[in-house]
């Protein structure tokens, strides 16, 4: 069987990344949304290894301690991150795994796995990214300026990516199946295909 | 708009190549067929600009000593090869170009042109490779040796190129429509974007 892929998808708020990947998840079975591991308590209603994987501090430190950690962050006294795994259970199984994360967290996962596939997902210019920010009505002036500086630095990184993709308004299909194309084309890189040369002339 | 892509199509004897070529330029008009230089002299019928671009020997060997020659060789007293003039013109309209070429060729063109992009056609293994060039039942068996000797030494530069397709038995349109996603991915990717971020925030 072949191995999935690890995608890490990022995006500005507003990107439409969550709308994306869903869209894309309906269009084919072989992607699974990975889980990550947080510190922190469960809410009401949350599934362990669903929505989280509950774990203690001393566990998620022995996890980085061992490189058992694709990527970590702390927040508000909390740690979350990805540990590899069930990761690679998904990959082995064929799966694509996808990261929605933060580009920090991307670049670290691109350290640690170089053939996971990044890729950045982009309103159609710095206006549309504004107006939608603008449009949904639940950020004041001061969160909206503070998330399009955000947005300017993440595009800053742009390089370390692997690829880009406008989301056009209105065109999550779009987006999506580009996603899909990428990983398609991704299972053919001669990287990824190594065996054939071992097996071919038996 | 955007620059078209340079793609080198190689694979052995056998592999399906011209079949699969001429099933992608059916399926889309963004692609266009490389026209080769040659120092040998024109046959009936064959059209300057068309079958080959018609140069003299002095001309030739002028457009490889100020590098305007992405590849070329040697055979039987005769040069042919690719003058990036005319690749550059079609690349810039937005149209994707094809070579059809052996593997040294293909690897030289990737040093002149890295963002070009190198795919390898193969059959599905060895023995579909064998029973295909017995099936045509036009070569020797002595020749049909002397393409499985080479199929294996193209084989071992699989390494130097960025995608490799298997060309399953009658599915020439799957073939194609997977180099169609190659080039759409490969139009993706952030090195060939860079634009975006310059003009994203004006």
């Amino acid at each position: 069987m072949n191995r999935g892929i690890l995608l890490t998808i990022s995006g500005p708020a507003g990107s439409g990344k969550g709308t994306v990947i869903a869209e894309l998840m309906k269009m084919s079975d072989d992607f699974r949304y990975s889980v990550s591991a947080t510190t922190r308590n469960p809410r009401p209603g949350e599934v362990d290894g669903v929505n989280y994987y509950f774990v203690t501090k001393e566990k998620f430190l022995s996890l980085i301690e061992n490189e058992e950690m694709l990527e970590h962050t702390e927040y508000v006294g909390n740690y979350y991150g990805t540990p590899k795994a069930p990761v690679e259970k998904t990959l082995d199984e064929g799966k694509n795994l996808i990261l929605e994360i933060e580009t920090e967290g991307a670049l670290n996962v691109k350290k640690m796995a170089p053939d996971s596939v990044a890729i950045m997902l982009l309103p159609p210019d710095g206006e549309v990214l504004r107006s939608r920010l603008v449009g949904r009505g639940t950020e004041t002036p001061e969160v909206i300026e503070k998330r399009m500086e955000k947005a300017k630095k993440e595009l800053n990184l742009l390089d370390h990516y692997d690829y880009v993709i406008i989301n056009e308004t209105g065109k999550i299909d779009v987006a999506a199946k580009k996603i899909l194309e990428i990983v398609n084309s991704e299972k053919l890189r001669t990287s990824r295909n190594m065996d054939i040369k071992n097996n071919y002339f038996k």
